[in-house]
């Protein structure tokens, strides 16, 4: 049985759309989803440090909105690989259980043996590995498949399959 | 540099002295040190649940005392090869921060990036392991270290270097 590495943020769970959220909430201004989209297509936010606040608080990763179609296609790849959750999640403590409460909501055929939360994937092996971060797919020995964000849209190489949803996930690996 | 994958539970951090701490203070009991450990090396303790349960209470981990010499030989390991903490901590969820505090408190030089927390230690890989789990030795690709526990005193494989104390693991890797 061949082993997936998934990640969480950016590929089954929905970041933009909370930021907006917790923008309005935070700063009291409005940020607008296209043109958070504009500016990360562009590397172009002013300060990206006023998002990153954002994810240290309570709530956040806890309601996510989940990826479209990412339920259904995880279960399927769940019967027919060895699929394991890899999350970087040290930087934010509160993400620990907040996540791991998330995954048994949204993905209760999850195991807890199948997640893990660490601080780098450099030591993850498996066949196929899917990320929204190049950095991650880089340090990886088998396939590497990008799930499209915003962020990684100038990465055109060969070496990585772009997958730009979850339902060509499903055409690649099932 | 050649990767190290260190286990957190009785190789830097003792839990058998705990388990006498919080049985007493559960039970009302007092549970000998050395009758547990006789306990162990013969798979005889009548009720292993009994146990299992105290790993579940606040500040079980945050409070570990640090497995002898630890500190001292991880510092230097740490500077000579690309180390990372990797704990199966998911069915305690309260372990999870306890453990990140616990590992900032007694072991400040080790990176968030270098931690990881997960359900299952499969798709781990590196150059050295160094656990007292015979179970997580034997998913791995590289050399295997078996700290001693007297749970797995009745393991002598070849496949296996023992160590009895850090001691013996400075000997052997530094």
């Amino acid at each position: 049985m061949e082993r997936i590495i998934l990640d969480m943020d950016n590929v089954i769970a929905e970041i933009n759309p909370q930021y907006v959220v917790y923008f309005k909430q935070v700063y009291g201004e409005e940020l607008k989803l296209e043109e958070l989209v504009e500016h990360q297509k562009n590397g172009t936010f002013p300060d990206y440090s006023m998002l990153h606040r954002l994810l240290e608080l309570p709530k956040f990763f806890r309601t996510l909105p989940v990826m479209k179609d990412a339920k259904e296609v995880v279960k399927e790849l769940n019967e027919k690989y060895e699929l394991f959750i890899v999350s970087a999640a040290m930087e934010y403590p509160l993400a620990l259980n907040e996540k791991l409460d998330w995954l048994e909501e949204h993905f209760p055929f999850i195991q807890t043996k199948q997640i893990a939360f660490t601080g780098s994937k450099k030591f993850v092996c498996g066949d196929i590995m899917i990320d929204d971060k190049v950095s991650n797919l880089d340090h990886f020995n088998g396939r590497k498949i990008l799930f499209t964000h915003p962020n990684n849209l100038k990465y055109t190489s060969p070496q990585y399959t772009r997958a730009n949803n979850w339902h060509e996930i499903a055409k690649i690996l099932l």
